[in-house]
């Protein structure tokens, strides 16, 4: 079958790799879509980070590069192996793509996103989404219900992310947010505090383009960093004090510290996006308002949620997807598009199996 | 009467100056204790800070320098001012210092330590408690029980500093905690925790004098950060994951950062000390763990809960108090002496009145 792989920073290859045999406990799916995840960029660019790399195997799959990238991913079951009772071929199916070691404290918790030696399908080894077929454990795939497509089903990882981050935050319905970066995980964020009953939310995002898909989403203010006071609208737009909550998903230290500085005293400001080394965060603003600091990754016990809100229609997130491509396109028209024209997309979804149908056709 | 009044940095002066009247819902106490803080050292170095400048009257007080400093204090009622009817001339009462514009989002909703223009007096004007009386609004006293002494009285704003700090991390009974730094804050949630019913508590602590009065406070684990992989050893002590809350009673970037490695993932580390810069936070250590940073100002309807503690005997402070000096003394045997032997000292009292009784006997 082919697969992309990566096998160092700028050499992705579509090859031709065995297609995989579901063990025990499997189920092998032929991957419909997969999106190209930011995560993907970054190890496209400076990769291996999350992949292993050469000379430190995963401590899970004991893989080094090249390894199957795409962690997006939904799909048909096509095999069925041996122990797997409940879940059939032909059924569609989202993939969360999680491992873990299951002994840990945190496993033991149910905390499988801090595993402490977790790793995820499509970077730490035994194959991925930008592949024609891969085999996951049978609590890595979450059957979709009758009438909804592979191609929704290929935005639940992100809506995922983005869910749990909500949850973590400590949202509840009725109250406001501060959505700080309208990429894929920003304009997720701003779907799912809307489907989660939010009274205001605000997105501030430099992007003319990105501003004008927030607004199409249903923000209630859209804001440009380079021009507006953001944090000083966002106080005045929820009853001079600011949002309940905040989300950073850009990354920035000043994008953080005008998350902490919007939110209310008291309020929580959470960081979605991967951080490598130290934030300089300005402490007066946790301590004059007492206001908290978090973070997540991934997410956790998140797919149901998030499902049920795709099937009731609370959430409606195909417009996030700006271009549909072939697997034989994903480096040119994939990798290299998004790295070059960031603001004409939001997500990228690619076909391994061959026909992208409507083709790259930009929203 | 005589006070200390802050007229610049390392100009502090013990000067004759008018008694305060009560105004109406008022009392005047004649004060019997009177502590120095890290703060009011601060001031002393490096002032002013909470204390107005002279171009920037307090917006509550309208005062600038010079002020009367001082504010963990205790005395008796001396005289009552029309309109207060539950406080009797003769009570002693714990003095807790915030001053708030009751206006305000935070004081409408009772969070009175962070409102908007607050103020503390003994920083922010209108008196303080290193004088001979104070004048304060009757909701700023709290009736001690009976056989609580004054001496006792004056400790609890700094307790309830720390017991403020534990309800905020989200403490609960049964759960580990690590404290960082133990001068007077630190030690303060030692004590707190322990009255809160924590399982373990280690205490981090570069002081050798220090470290020995945790120990006798009852810290579980004492660790010097000099010599000892403080992290590494707190994870150990707690089911190999780490303490459920940690604090930061010192405010140095490698302080702050290794609250956050030593807390379990999904715990919380708080920050106690007063920063006025940014912090570089390690985010590796939010996102992996799925941590939380937060921070806490002073004490909002905590002094019920330490004086209770004080009066059933679950937390004993007395060894807290290292010297007590007369109000002539207070440069020279407090504020001097805190600066040049830290390490000998954790909280010093001063009797404003004359006669420190037992001198300035170091424990």
């Amino acid at each position: 079958m082919h697969a992309l792989r990566f096998h160092g920073p700028k050499d992705l290859r579509v090859e031709q790799v065995p297609r995989p045999r579901p063990q025990a406990g499997q189920v092998l799916i032929e991957v419909e879509w997969c999106g190209i995840c930011g995560t993907d960029l970054h190890e496209f660019l400076a990769g291996p980070i999350f992949i292993p790399g050469a000379d430190r195997p995963h401590p899970l799959t004991g893989e080094v590069p090249p390894v199957v990238m795409g962690h997006e991913f939904a799909g048909t079951v096509v095999e069925v192996a041996e122990e797997v009772t409940d879940v059939a071929v032909g059924d569609v199916v989202a993939v969360e793509p999680l491992l873990r070691c299951d002994t840990c404290a945190q496993c033991r918790a149910g905390r499988y996103n801090i595993c402490e030696s977790g790793g995820v399908y499509g970077l730490a080894g035994w194959g991925g989404g930008l592949a024609e077929y891969c085999a996951v454990d049978r609590r890595n795939v979450h059957v979709l219900p009758p009438g909804m497509s592979a191609e929704v089903g290929a935005l639940v990882e992100p809506l995922a992310v983005a869910w749990h981050a909500m949850i973590q935050s400590g949202f509840r319905a009725g109250q406001t947010a501060l959505v700080i970066g309208a990429g894929p995980i920003g304009l997720a964020l701003l779907l799912c505090l809307k489907a989660a009953g939010a009274r205001w939310i605000g997105v501030s995002e430099p992007s003319t383009a990105r501003r004008a898909m927030a607004t199409s989403f249903g923000a209630d203010a859209v804001f440009d960093p380079r021009s507006d006071d953001v944090v000083r609208h966002a106080r005045a737009a929820v009853d001079g004090v600011g949002p309940h909550v905040s989300f950073d998903a850009s990354g920035l230290p000043v994008t953080l510290n005008a998350a902490l500085a919007a939110v209310r005293p008291t309020g929580t400001a959470f960081n979605v996006a991967i951080w490598e080394q130290s934030a300089p965060i300005d402490m007066a603003l946790l301590l004059g308002g007492e206001r908290t600091l978090r973070s997540g990754l991934c997410y956790a016990g998140d797919y149901p949620a998030v499902i049920a809100a795709l099937a009731d229609g609370r959430i409606d997130p195909t417009a996030m997807i700006t271009a549909r491509i072939e697997l034989t396109d994903v480096v040119e028209h994939g990798f290299t598009e998004l790295v070059d024209n960031k603001d004409r997309h939001i997500k990228i979804l690619v076909r391994p199996g061959g026909d992208a149908g409507t083709g790259s056709s930009a929203h």
